[in-house]
C-alpha cells in the first residue's frame, strides 16, 4: 500500500513507490570514498529527501528524474527535518502504483463522462455529431481527455482538470446560448468543450504536471488547431467555413496578443469560448487559493499571481 | 400619431413630437432683420433640420435642449437633405408622446419582472430578502429598474437594458453558483442584480441616454455603492459584513482600476460579478455591432471599440 | 519606563509593554508536554521573539494579537539572536503606555493644529467655512486627524502623518492658487485638507499601521467621499454643486484610474489637489529613503518603489 | 494597351482593363426609372468613378467587386473631378492584362530567383536542402514564392515582396553566423527564407492586395509553421527536433506575444529571424514613407504609424 | 497700424503686415494663363486666404513661407468666406511690425523681469549666483528668456511664456525648500529657473512656434543641459559637483523615460523640480481649455490631449 | 604568479593580488577586544570571505573597496564555505596584475584592430574620415575603444566588449547598406562605430565593471553626443548638417523613450543603428545565456531578463 510522505516518521520503515523529483550524486568530504546519491522523492502529500550511502554511482545510472521508483529503507531525523536512508532503490513496477497517488485528484472520472455525453447528446450539427463521436471513441483518447490536467499550478491542476474545466465552460456557454438566441450554440459547445484539447500535447502528468516541449515550442492553442485539423481531415465532406470557424475557436481561445492569441476573436462564438474560459479559470483560481491557504482567517496571504488577498468574510450562520 | 423622421419625404406636413437635440439663434444675413432659428430635432430613427423664420428670438427663449417639442410645419429639400420648415413650435404636452418613440426598445417589461420576481423569490438570506422585497415594493424605483438603460452606446443602449443585462449577469452567476458550491449563492445573485444600480442616478433618458453631472462627477459604481448604503442603512438589523461584502462587490465590479474599480474585487463573489458583467456586457457588444452592420456580408466593418471586424461566418443551411 | 527592544541585551531583566505581533502554540517535541507560546513582540524599536513555557495555552486564550501586553522575563540569546523567556505575561494597562512607544512620531501636534487654524481661518465660503469649525470642534475627530498617519510605510508613516502631509499639500495649494486667480481658493484648499480624511477609517494604528476591513474593500477615496457628504447632510443650505465639487476631489485625488481614481478629476480644483499630493507624496518619500538609507554614502541603496537609488551629491562646505 | 487612370483627360475616350473596387446600383431621383450603376476601377496609379446609366441591373449582375474588368466609355468633369461615363462594360479577357499595371513592380523576378538559388546552394545539412529542392522545384509554388507581396502597405507590399523581404532577412542572418560560429547556420538561414511563408495563404494580391479570410482568421506565422510541417511530413527521415526547431522559428518570429507571436522565440536562431525581421521592415518602411512623400523638403510629414516625421537632412555634395 | 484679421469685413481696405503661413502657385483652368498665387496668411487672430492674379510667379519666388510679408489689396467674400484679392505684396520692413502682433501676449516682461530678479537675489551659493548674474547679464540671452514660449500649444504657447513658467515652477520649488529643509534650497530654484532653458534652442517663434531642427533632433532637455555645461565652463572654479547636480536636474526634468527623460531624476532636487513642473504645465493647461472653450457652459468640449472635459462646476454667487 | 579564487583549497597558501569588494570593521563579541576586519574579495572567477584578526583598524584605513590588494595569507573552511584568514594586506602594486585577472577577456586585441582599420579605411567623405583618423591617432583614446566593456553584465560585459559589440553592428548596418542604395553609408557605419563611445565615460573597469556617477546622472547616449561634439568642435569645417546627422544617431541610438533615447530616431540611419544594435545586443545576450548555463541540457535555466528558458535543442550529429 502507498505510504504518503506527509505521514512519514522518525523510526517507521519505509517501502513504496515515489517520484523522483531529483537526483544529485555528491561527493563525500573525503573524495576518496567517491560519491553517494541524494535524491529528492515527491508524491501528491510532498517531498523528502532520500540519501543511498554505498554502491551510489552505478545505482544513479539506473533512475532518471521524473521516474516513479520503489524505495525501501528508514525514516530518522536530521537538522530538523525527516529524511530517508535509502536501503534499496529501483523503477517502480508497473501496476505497483497509479496516478492518484502522485497528481491530486479532481472530480469523478464517471460523473465527467456522464455529463460530455450528455453534452454530446444535446448538438444538433451532424458533422460535429460525428468529429465527436468519432474522436471520443478512441479509447485512448477520451482516456487522455479525462485524465489530462488543465494546468501546471494555477487553476484545474489536478487528473481530469481538463475534461472539469472544459465542461464547465460549456456550461456558461449553454447559457449564453440561452441569452443569444443568434449564436451558433453547437459551434460555441464544441469550441468550448475542445479549446483546450491541445493541452493533451502540451502536458506531461504522469507524476508531476510538467510542460513538453512541443507545449514550450508552439503552446496549446497552436497544437490544438492543429489537432482538429487533422481530426476533421478524416471528414472529408466537413464544411470548409464550418472547419475554419472551429479551428478559429480553438486558436484564439486567450483572447487578446498579449495572452498569446495569435489573432484576436473574430466571432461571437470565439468571444464567447474566450470570456466563458476567462471566467470558469478566473474563480478556480481563487477558491484554489481560498483552499489551500492554511489557516482560515478572514483574510487569505496575498496571492502574487491575481495581485491580492483574498476577502473570506461574512458567512451564514 | 407620432411621425417617424426616417419617413418624412419632401412635401409631407408635419405635426408631432420630437427631441430637441440642438437649438441655435443665427444672424440673417441682412443683420437688420434679427435672428431665426435653427434646430436639430431628433427621434430613434434619426435627426433633421428645422427652421424657424419668424419671431424666433421670442420663441427660442422657451425651448430648452433635450426638451421634447410639438412641431408643427412642412418638410422640403434644401442642398439635397431633407428639412422641416417651422410653422409652430412649443413644448410638448404630456400624454402626447411616449419614449419608445426616442429610445430604442429593448426587451417586454412584463418579461424583465417576471425574471426578476422569479429570482428574488430563489434567495434564501432574510436580510437580502427583505432588501429587495422592500426596495423593489417602491413603484418609482422599480418603474426606474425596469426602464433604465444600461449604457449611452456600446452594449445594452435601450430601455430596459438596465433590468436586462443585470438579469443576463444573474443568469450567468446562477451557473457559477452550480459549479462552485463554496460560493455565497444570495450575495453574488443580490450582487449581479444591484451592480449597476447606480446607472439609475448616471444617465437621464428621457429623450436620449445622456450622462448626469453625478454620473460624470462620481460614476455609477460609487453612486450605485452609495444607493445600496442608504437602502442598508434603514434595515437596523442588516449584518456589517454582509453589508460590506454587497457594497464591495457594487464598487469594484469594473474589476480593474485602469477600467474604474477604485480597488479590486477581493471576494469570489465579487470576481464572479465582474466577470459575468464582462461576459454579458462584450457578447451583447459584438452581436449590437453585427446588427447595426447594414451590409449583411461576410464581414462586418472594423469596429474601433473593439479593434476588429466581425466575421459572420459559417451558417447553418 | 519603556524599554526599548534596541537596547534590550542578554542577561536584562524586562517589565514593559509591547505590542503583539504574533502569536503561536507550538507542540513540544514530546506531545505528552502540550504546548508552549511562541511570541514575536514589538515596538518602534524592532522585533524579538519571547518564549513561554508553562501553562501556556490557558495564557495564551487571553492575548490576541495587535494586542498591547505587559511582559515580564529576562533577556538570553539563542542561536546568536537574544529572545525572551518569559515569567508572566498580560494585556496591559491603559495608562502604561503612549502611542509614541510604538509608532514613529511626527511632527509636534501644537504645531499642526496652528497650521490647520491658521488655514482654515484664512478661507471666505460661509458654507465651507462652517464645515470645517464644526468638523473640528469634534474634540474625537479632531483628536483623529491631529494622530492619523498618512501611509503604512512609503511616506509620512507616522503618528500625525495625516495632518502633516495634508498641510503640506494645503501649501502648495495656496501657492497654485496665488498663480491662477481663477482657481476657486477655498474650495482647492478644503479638498487639500481633507483629501486624505478616509484614512482615519482606513487605518488602524495603536500599536502598528495596519488597514482595515473597510480601508481594504473600499479604499480611502470612497471613505473620504462619504464621511463628507455625511457632514454635509448636517449643513441643510449647503449648495448641492459645491458639495459635488468638494467630493468630486475627494473621490479622484488619486489622479489616474490605474492609480485607483475611479472617475479622472475634472476641474482645475480637482486637478490642483491631485498635483499637489503627488508632489507631496514624491518628495517626501525620497527624503524618507535618504533618513532610512543607514550608510552616509554618496548614493543610498537601490529603491524598489521608486525604481531608483538617489544621490546625496553635492554638499555646500 | 493599358490606359492608367492618372493620365486620364477630359474628353479621353477609354477602352482599357480596371480593377473593380466598389460597384453600387443606386436608385435615381425619379425610382420609375429604376436604377444606375456607379463604380469605382482602379489601377495601380489610383482610382476613378465611372457611371453606366443604361440596362445597369442586367450588366451589374455579371460583375463582382475585386474582378477585372475591361470599361468602354468617355472621361468627362463633374463637380470638379474626372469621371467615366460607361458604354460597355464585361469582365475582363484574359491576357489584356497583367498584375503590374495593378500592383506596383517589385524588385526583378530573375535576380530574386538568382540570389534564392545561391543561397539554397549554401546550405549543408541534407534534409533542409532537400526539403527546399523539393518544395521550389514545384513551379507553382516557385511562382507564388517570387510574386507575393509581404504586407499590404506598410513595407515590401509590391508584387515579389516576399521574396524580396525574405532574402534580405537572410542577408542579415548571414551576418549573424558569421559573428556567431555557435549559431546553426543552415537552421536559421531556411527560418529566414520561410518565415512569412504564410503569407502565401494570407493575401489575394491579383488587383489590389486583400488579406484572406485563413489570413484573417489564423494569420500568415500559424498558416506558414502548417504548411511547413505538411512538407515536412512528405520527408520520412526528416529528424524530429530539426523540424520543431524550423516551425518554431515560423511561428514566433513576430517576436513578442502582443505582435502575435503565440509563444516566445526561445531559440537563437529563433530570436535572429525576429530581429532580422524587425531590421528589414522599419529600414524598409522608412524608406517607402521617405519615397512616397511628394515634396522633397528637409523632414517628410508626420507618419502616424512610426509616430514621427523623418529627417532627410544632410547630404553629400 | 496693424489690421487684424479676425475684424476684417468684406469691402474693407488692406495694408498690413502678416505671416505668410502657406504659399502655393496654382495653374489656372485655362493652362495657357499661367499660374496664379494662393497664400494663406495669418496674425494672432486667425488666418484668412490670399490670392494674387497676376504676375504670380516672378513674385512668388521673393516670398518665403513663415516670412512676414506687407499685404495690400481688398477683402471679398468667396463661398461664404472672407478672402484678400491681393493688388502688391513684398517682404516686411523691419519697424513695421512687433512679435505681440502675431504671438499671444503673455504676462507683463517687467513683471517677469522683477520677479526674476528677486529670486536671483535670494541665492546664497556663490558660484549659482555668478552663474545667473553672468548669464543674465547677457542682454540678448535675457531678451529671449523672456520673449521665448514655453511650448507650441499645450501650455504657456505665448510671448514670455518659458519665463513665465519658469518662474512658476520656482515658486513651488520654493514652497518645497519651506517645507524640507534638507533640500538644497539653492540648487533646486535654479534647477527650476533653468529647466527648460533649452527650449531658446527648441523653438522658432517670430511670427509663429515652430519646433528647430535642433528641437526635433536633440530636444531642449539635452539642450539646456549643453547650454549650462557652456556656461558653467566658463566658471572655471565651479564645483565639478555641483555642475553635474545642476545639469542632471535640467536634464531629467520630464521626470520620466517615457516622457523623454535619457534617465531619471535621481535627487530630491531634480524629483522636485520635475513634480513642479508638472503641476506648473497640467494646471496651466486645464486653464487654456476653460478659457480657449467659447462656450460658458457648465462643461467644456472633450479634449483629447487630457482624455476628459472640464467641468466649470460651482460658481460663488 | 595569479592565484585564482575558484582554485583556492582548505590548507593552501596564499599571496595574490585580488579586487576588494567589500570592507567590514566587525567588532568582537567581547568588545573590549575592539574590531576584526572582515573583507570581500574577489577577481574574475568568484568572490572570497577574508577575516584579518589583528590591527584591523589601522590596516582597514589603508584600503578602499575597488581597490587592488595584495593578500598574504591561508585558506581554511569555515560553516562549509572557504575562506582566508589574512597574515598581510596591502594596496597591489603596479606590474603584479593585469586586468585580465579581474574581466573575464573578450576578442583579441589586434584582430579588433585590424577590422577597425579596414572599416575606416573603407569611408569616403573627407569630414567623416578626418574625425575618425584624428581620433584614434589619440593612444589613450584608441586604448580605451579597445579595452572598455560593453555592458555591466546583460551583454559584451567583457575586456574590449565595447569595441567588439560596435564592429558587430558597424557589420549588419554594412549589410543594410548593401540593401539601400540610399542609405548615407558612411553617416550609418560612423554612427555605428561610436554609437556607444559614451561607455568609456560611463563605465569604470579596473577590477569590474561599475557605473560611474556620470553615467548614472547622464547616461552614455548624451555623454557619447557630448563627447562627438567636443571632436568635431575641433573641425572647424566640419558641416553643421552631418554634425548634427552623427550626434542624433548617437543620442538616439536607444530607439525608444521608454528605452533611454530622449527623441526618436528621425533619420533612416539613426533607425538603422538602433535596430542593428538591438540585434547585437539581443543575439549576444542570448549566447551569453547559454554559455553561462553550467548544465548541458535541453534547455537552459529560466532567464528573468528576457522571460524566457533557452532551447539548445537540435544538434548536427
Amino acid at each position: 500500500m502507498k505510504q504518503y510522505i506527509n505521514e512519514l516518521q522518525p523510526g517507521v520503515k519505509v517501502n513504496s513507490v515515489f517520484a523522483l523529483a531529483k537526483k544529485q550524486l555528491i561527493p563525500f568530504r573525503d573524495p576518496s570514498k567517491g560519491k553517494f546519491l541524494s535524491l529528492v522523492i515527491a508524491d501528491k502529500t510532498g517531498q523528502i529527501e532520500a540519501k543511498l550511502w554505498d554502491g551510489a554511482e552505478e545505482i544513479a545510472a539506473g533512475l532518471a528524474e521524473e521516474d516513479l521508483i520503489q524505495v525501501e529503507g528508514a525514516v530518522s531525523e536530521y537538522r530538523g527535518s525527516n529524511q530517508i536512508t535509502i536501503e534499496k532503490v529501483s523503477p517502480a513496477a508497473a501496476g505497483k502504483w497509479q496516478p492518484e497517488d502522485f497528481l491530486p485528484a479532481g472530480k469523478d472520472k464517471q460523473l465527467l463522462l456522464d455529463e460530455l455525453r450528455q453534452l454530446v447528446a444535446s448538438l444538433n450539427n451532424e458533422h460535429l455529431k460525428t468529429l465527436l463521436a468519432n474522436w471520443f471513441s478512441d479509447k485512448d483518447f477520451l482516456q487522455q481527455y479525462l485524465t489530462c490536467p488543465a494546468a501546471k499550478k494555477v487553476h484545474h491542476a489536478c487528473i481530469g482538470g481538463l475534461a472539469e474545466h472544459s465542461l464547465e465552460v460549456c456550461s456558461y456557454a449553454v447559457q449564453v446560448a440561452k441569452n443569444y438566441s443568434k449564436i451558433n450554440r453547437d459551434v460555441v459547445l464544441v469550441g468550448a468543450l475542445l479549446h483546450d484539447i491541445g493541452k493533451i500535447m502540451e502536458y506531461r502528468y504522469q507524476t508531476s504536471i510538467a510542460v513538453t516541449d512541443s507545449g514550450k515550442l508552439f503552446g496549446h492553442p497552436v497544437l490544438g488547431w492543429d489537432m482538429i485539423a487533422e481530426r476533421i481531415g478524416m471528414q472529408p465532406d466537413f464544411p470548409a467555413p464550418l472547419a475554419d470557424h472551429l479551428k478559429h475557436i480553438i486558436l484564439t481561445h486567450h483572447g487578446q496578443l498579449e495572452w498569446g492569441a495569435p489573432v484576436l476573436p473574430q466571432t461571437p462564438e470565439a468571444m464567447t469560448v474566450f470570456y466563458c474560459d476567462l471566467l470558469s479559470g478566473r474563480i478556480r483560481q481563487v477558491f484554489d487559493i481560498i483552499q489551500q491557504d492554511e489557516d482560515d482567517e478572514l483574510w487569505t496571504r496575498y496571492d502574487r499571481l491575481i495581485s491580492r488577498a483574498i476577502y473570506r468574510g461574512y458567512k451564514e450562520d
